[in-house]
């Protein structure tokens, strides 16, 4: 298979895989590929590809047509490669320390060749394991900062901006977080799982209009404002980390969203931690810190310096914007928590639990914890009272 | 010319036009057509074409490669037009008694044959005549709530409604009023107009770090709320009126934007009137209820009968939509007062006010209410409230 004659999409098998590699020059002439698929096939292959001489890897994604995450039968474009690729390239050009060098991309055969990063896990795998990986607060406050400035209107400049939103268009990987995040968690739908020991919890906050109100706005939000280029992902799976490195995968549900939901998605999932993981607890509540910290310095130094904005360059909008980051931050990540409680995806942190007692405990936390960063978001202005809600429920 | 085979565009003669009418079969065959461009010549070609024995008509609008009003040099693509056609069927479709009939459109040519509305009058010119149009805000209360609310979330459906953003994506018409509502009104930019008597109090508004604040977030909510498709430029030289009728027309600046956007170009426009014509105050204030209650209504009822997003049908949250639209219109009138005052495009309402003391008395109002609108816009919770500010001007 040469790299520019497919003409249609077809799932790759490892040969093909060898050889897409081999024609992309990243190798030498003489070597000696070795192939192994490592995805866990619900949505994507993904082909781990060594030199077993030179030592030298490469990845190799490619999108599946369908869903297996959400059952057999939810079909999915693969159109989601381009967006992730394209992604990828953006974020890997505004943040080049965090995110996989991308060597080689086909809108049709949906693959993307990038950096092999198998010297580093995941994240959240890390953390199940004992890790606390020192950096990742630092290196994550960063890369949110300079991914969701740079593609606001305020870094871009509005023009140019507008050709992104609609190059980001991304209505089936949205429609998968409005249904999982802010729908389905809130009835009785057929994708929720949950202990039945849960089920009173669980029936309690279905009837809860007030909460109810609340995630309708903040789903109005994630509908509505297009204000920077979202991951949309940004859980601690989509992260490989080690002890100095730290690399941001899988954007596939990249749009223009609110700059709110990245960074609610990446404190929710240090929360996980804090609530399941007590030993650890004021290491993860630490990295919260940072990351906000991290966040707002780097955020505001390129406001001040890098905006095309002219007459938005000032303290008090520029305070304005951090203040609506933050709150739509704090409410995203209540969302967060709830719907990996009780909604279709789970999160290891918490479901590897194996007392039940305990597991059910750290499960009613996450759920008290998410109603009441949902409903009081406006009032929880700051990292101190947003860490004191969070002491509340350990 | 034959309607089809034209691959590249030229500006329209009225022998082009008439030739282009006759090839629509819109005529019957033995119809003798006369032709008049009729345009102001600053954005476009408009040629009102009539059969002489049958008295029928039609309009052809044809997009100019520049736009005189911002000087000879201000290129601007004739891609417009395909937004205007489009929006004038979408808004035809939703609204189709407040919307001129569209029989062809051409992207090439730039040109939209459209429904002959000479019978009617441009509300500006009417209203400054001394008509007052007993149906107009009923009318146009009808059209915003229908227009808002099916290119809405809720109306379409999150799929359908971010296709529609992709394709309504204007970069070009949108940095016209990025800059000329919110950004060169606030500091002495080249394109501001206005009388030396107004120095003193345009140079206290561009000090005036507070308002700057406010409109910095009204932009900043028209660069990235994709609530609804907004006609964009909604003030009362795009309406054609009469006694009975009521037709929005010339929908270029069509884009995602903030519901409130539009209802505030409608207020503020109205305002105009209640502020230069003493004698008719009382009917132009009920003019502002009346598109309100009408739009509240229209609006609630098809939020809660077509509402295509289950889970957002409550009394509550259609509250909160309210509320948000509600206040944003106060905003962006208050903008719209402004700039309409001391910007580049002026209102005749005010313009043609011959004696200078009554003149800049009114001016001064209409800068004086666009500040309180702007900066109080949050207190400013219904029309009682809104009209009481009003009163405080005059």
């Amino acid at each position: 298979m040469s790299q520019l004659k497919q003409t249609s999409y077809e799932p790759l098998t490892e040969p093909a895989a060898i050889e897409l590699a081999l024609s992309l020059t990243i190798f030498t002439e003489n070597a000696e590929l070795s192939c192994r698929e490592i995805g866990d096939g619900n949505l994507n292959l993904v082909f781990h590809i060594v030199d077993v001489k030179g030592g030298k890897g490469v990845i190799i994604k490619q999108a599946l047509p369908y869903a297996k995450v959400v059952g057999e039968s939810w079909p999915l474009t693969v159109k989601r490669a381009k967006i992730e690729a394209d992604a990828l390239k953006t974020f890997g050009q505004l943040a080049p320390d965090y995110v996989p060098k991308v060597y080689f991309t086909d809108d049709v055969l949906a693959v993307t060749v990038m950096e092999d990063l198998s010297h580093l896990l995941i994240a959240r795998t890390g953390f199940i394991n004992g890790e606390t990986y020192p950096l990742i607060s630092k290196h994550l406050g960063e890369y949110l900062a300079k991914t969701l400035f740079y593609t606001s209107d305020y870094g871009l400049g509005p023009a140019a901006k507008k050709e992104q939103v609609q190059k980001f268009i991304n209505p089936e990987l949205c429609k998968i977080t409005e249904d999982l995040i802010f729908t389905d968690p809130y009835f009785d739908a057929d994708t929720n799982e949950f202990e039945d020991s849960l089920r009173t919890d669980v029936e309690a906050l279905w009837q809860d209009a007030e909460l109810k109100f609340h995630v309708n706005v903040l789903k109005r939000s994630f509908l509505t404002e297009a204000e920077v280029l979202l991951h949309g992902d940004l859980h601690t799976g989509s992260i490989f980390a080690g002890n100095s490195d730290t690399k941001v995968i899988d954007p596939e549900f990249a749009f223009y969203g609110p700059a709110g939901f990245d960074i609610g998605q990446v404190f929710a999932n240090l929360l996980f931690e804090v609530i399941a993981n007590d030993s650890k607890r004021d290491h993860f509540i630490r990295h919260i810190k940072t990351v906000w910290s991290v966040f707002k310095d780097e955020f505001s130094r390129l406001w001040n310096t890098e905006n095309k904005v002219l007459s938005a360059k000032t303290d008090t909008f520029l305070r304005y914007n951090l203040s609506k980051f933050f709150e739509d931050s704090i409410g995203f990540a209540g969302c967060e928590l709830i719907r990996r409680t009780i909604g279709l995806a789970h999160v290891a942190d918490l479901d590897s639990i194996e007392d039940e007692q305990i597991r059910l405990a750290a499960k009613r936390k996450t759920l008290e914890l998410g109603k009441i960063l949902i409903k009081q978001r406006k009032e929880i202005t700051d990292v101190p009272s947003f860490i004191e809600k969070v002491h509340g429920v350990l």
